[in-house]
């Protein structure tokens, strides 16, 4: 290897240059169906738009009477009406007889309203008596047309948008998607991303120490992101620093993922055999989209579009490489599953402490974000650097601290991107 | 089925009070080891104290040349200290020589720092030339005593606490773990949760509609509700309104799951079989905990410690159904992981709809929380009663409406529960 292989031109693009380029590159995946048991936090493919009412039929809201308002209207302690109760309707079944003047059918939570009733009363407000032998009631206050009835619709009607592409399921779309029947739920396919680690320093996680040599940490921490984000890994390995092996791996991983991630080897070391592959990459199938990004950490963040799949170098460094892929492979995995997150305002908030580092460049440091009294802060996190990696489980945000010579001080508002994983027990 | 049944004495109790009573019979789950391949939400079920430190080496930050500063200390343009090259350390690698004076040893980020050598130099801050055939280093600027040089134990220091019990494994403690060698994780074993659905009203989310009837929603989000809080699920069907197959199904549920929730038929309607289940409950085997609470939604909520395992009775009703979870369930569910998640301080919010109606209990209901401008505002969802259950997609939080005569106004402080469920894009 050559040194001063560091001597590479390469010119640094802005971040939101950068990301807006790799969403220039990004094919949605294709749409397949899940079981609705099996579609927990997955993406939805396509608008819904509901093929039914909700409700289908005029429900009871609560245990009681069905009556006709209009008579009943007048109920009032002073003056009771006295109703025949000629059916009972649980919940689930239908009374073939309807509501006509001087009776009541007894209905439950949930239960069909009888027709000629257009109003339910509660249990409580009734006085249930025996009259001849009969089931009958009194009402004791009066009755309002409509009372205690949903109508067909008054939940979501027929043609209604029930959710948009792109939304991921939780518990709220599984109970709207099992209302409303879809036994088979659109989903996009989930993306496979191959996660290859590179560095002659790698050792197994399962190994014993070794001087010089470190576990490695990136594809396990790369794999939680990505997961996380919805997409399925796929291991490739760790290879040394060497470009040929590199490539060949690379060159193969295309072919079965929807996108790679590559962690190390990507700054202007004698063995940074990523910035090799990206600095001597050819090909009418590869393309480079950038290999530097104006930002710390993380500033030798490459990526390229090889057989028209995303390939991304991230640093090795642990911290940067955490920054690398939510500032870049987030947006592309959530692209792929019809969410432009970067369409989104950051939100912001009021830094509780100093970082008066100055920077020519914009820097991304973990943070912590913290609501209080109906205000948001947030703190850069200890042991922040770009090779460490202790604080990136505290950290619920990426603050912006934007270049300049002075860095910020207390007070000071500045913009978050916030991390999705749960920091705090709930 | 007698009717009336209704007129079971419940006595109310209050929500703090529920779920004091719930944690009070929560029994943590054992222990067991995950592969850190397999961890990844899983919770950590004992304090990890780090065996090693980290770095375990004197590790450099950056490519360049491992110098000895005191030497190199007067560098500067005027009187440049001219450095022989005698060797180079790729990352991974140990190098057999030490620096001694006059010399230097080219390192790359990562390497191991080589003795005599205490501070690192950035290639771009050198002049390297040649020297009698020998490579050879100018410094440009002064060196500064341990300059980009990672001491062992600066990240993580042996026998320092790497997270507490109850920890949720995201991509941080996925790296941190992968660094130290926890090749299998200790980890609470997942909660088994059986999910009972009651009501001759229910249908298959394959089938049609028929009048009267309605789909089984409850049972698929409650599914959802549980596997978000680390629990894996046990359908356990759905059963008609007939009290002797119910106590069956629980008596054996109870066996097998470490909780049991049963939805439907707790309330007062003729049909409600929980109602009568918790009501007739008997045995040494069996305590009721509650079978009312003031609040609104799920006021006739219901909770029962059956062999030793707690037995759930929430609304049939999908808005009280998702909100009885919330409030009893999941704090249970946490627990069992080794998590009080209520102690934690609620978040508050100011509150920007008026929502007047007023209640005897205390109210909780769908909300979206948001930030912007560093402030935290909440709003009340459309479509909240309890039988609704479209507006759960949209919620990202519960909003507590105190019990009162007037309900609450736009602009006033309010108490949130926050949901985990993502609710926009990111």
């Amino acid at each position: 290897m050559k040194k001063g292989s560091h001597k590479y031109v390469r010119r640094a693009v802005k971040v939101d240059y950068a990301q807006h380029v790799i969403l220039q590159h990004i094919r949605p995946l294709s749409s397949e169906y899940a079981s609705i048991d099996s579609c927990l936090n997955r993406r939805i493919s396509e608008s819904l738009l509901s093929k039914e009412c909700m409700p289908h039929f005029r429900r009871s809201g609560l245990d009681g009477y069905a009556v006709w308002s209009e008579e009943a209207g007048s109920a009032s302690t002073q003056n009771k009406a006295c109703l025949r109760v000629i059916d009972e309707v649980p919940a689930g079944s239908v009374s073939s007889l309807q509501v006509v003047p001087g009776t009541a059918i007894r209905v439950m939570t949930g239960s069909a309203v009888p027709e000629g009733a257009d109003a339910v009363v509660m249990f409580e407000q009734t006085d249930e008596l025996q009259l001849d032998g009969q089931d009958c009631i009194r009402l004791k206050h009066k009755v309002e047309y409509g009372q205690n009835i949903a109508n067909p619709g008054d939940e979501v009607e027929a043609g209604q948008l029930l959710m948009g592409a792109g939304t991921r399921v939780g518990p709220g779309q599984m109970a709207l998607l099992a209302s409303l029947g879809y036994e088979q739920v659109p989903v996009y396919r989930r993306p496979i991303v191959g996660i290859l680690t590179t560095g002659s320093e790698l050792i197994a996680v399962g190994e014993p120490l070794q001087p010089g040599k470190i576990r490695n940490s990136n594809a396990y921490m790369l794999a939680a992101q990505v997961q996380q984000y919805g997409g399925l890994v796929e291991h490739l390995g760790t290879v040394s620093d060497d470009i040929d092996q590199v490539v060949s791996t690379i060159h193969a991983a295309v072919q079965n993922c929807d996108m790679l991630i590559v962690s190390g080897g990507v700054s202007v070391g004698d063995y940074d055999v990523m910035a090799q592959f990206f600095a001597a990459m050819s090909g009418s199938e590869a393309e480079l989209l950038f290999n530097k990004v104006a930002m710390r950490p993380g500033c030798p963040t490459s990526a390229a579009v090889i057989n028209k799949k995303l390939v991304f170098g991230l640093s090795g460094n642990p911290g940067a490489c955490f920054v690398g892929f939510e500032l870049f492979a987030r947006p592309a995995l959530l692209a792929m599953q019809g969410i432009d997150s970067l369409a989104q305002s950051p939100i912001k908030a009021t830094i509780t402490t100093d970082y008066k580092k100055g920077c020519p460049h914009d820097r991304y440091v973990r943070g912590r974000m913290t609501i209080s009294q109906q205000q948001v802060t947030a703190s850069v996190l200890e042991k922040n650097s770009s090779s460490m990696l202790v604080s990136i489980q505290e950290a619920n945000c990426l603050i912006l601290i934007p270049s300049g010579s002075t860095g910020i001080s207390a007070g000071e508002v500045v913009a978050l991107i916030t991390l999705p994983y749960e920091t705090t027990p709930y």
